[in-house]
């Protein structure tokens, strides 16, 4: 499946942690830096994500700000 | 003025296209990754976003989504 | 590559309508419902989208809202 | 009320589970297909949101990707 | 209809903006806020916002971030 | 920092509510509004927000719609 959001990055996944409800997915995208990912807990499940495995953080660009100093 | 935003990635602009009301931004973040933001152009004129510029790329974690190969 | 939005709709393009740089693409999925996605040009270009191919809606569950009469 | 949201879509909910603070909710719209919301638990108090209650997934379009196989 | 969003501000159209396929609609809140909307350009005609109708902004609260000086 | 949102809106925490992974802070901006923000327990910490702080609600354009009566 190919999908329309322009930002996919590819890491690796150091951190999931799972709530009553919703799920925060950590993942390591190399240059220091580590996006979080705010999934459902049956998201977590159904790909069966772990720390440890390769994954993309995927984000529609309309959903990016932009800032600066 | 510091944010709420899970994800905020440092790199540089590299590219400030504008549109009729809406313009595109895209961030280098370095390790080949290049991230897009989809604003509205008052932004853009109002922070002066220009190529070569250091910029971040600002997501909250509900907008960051998982995929797998 | 498998996605965790949970809202994965199949559906057929009825429309493809580009802007200076947001494009309007209709999805009927069936039963009298068209949803409609706005998404970037580049992203139209990259997955060739066109009216009358196959295509899925998709739609992070956090960004869905309950409504009743 | 009116809504400028593109996507109303018509259907039965068919699950509520409440977590901590965030509640999911499923709503069947027919053709085998079922969309999942994540909204507070407060907005499910109020709107008194119960399984086989008919309502509507609302979706902005600037929320919606397109996926192709 | 009555929706889950817990934002729902009251205000006054103040502009309305089209673009090729996206608007900026802005509404004053009073209290010196104005609060913009980039919504598509057929929500503008369906629902026929025009400046000086009373409207409101209405926002997801999954979409609503906190910053701090 | 800087950034490209443009709905800030400045007010007063009413209410620091932590779930097990997503809080919700509700901020008052006056006039009788109130906004809610659904942030991760970790941006509550981070931030040290507590009620009676001032602070701002900041919104992406693209994530406001307008309703009308």
């Amino acid at each position: 499946m190919k999908i329309s959001a322009r930002n996919q990055i590819r890491g690796r996944i150091v951190e999931v942690a799972k709530g009553a409800t919703t799920a925060h997915v950590r993942i390591d995208i190399g240059g220091g830096a580590i996006i979080t990912a705010s999934i459902t807990n049956e998201a977590v499940d159904e790909l069966r994500l772990r720390e440890g495995d390769d994954a993309y953080a995927v984000v529609k660009a309309s959903d990016v700000m932009v800032a600066v100093d």
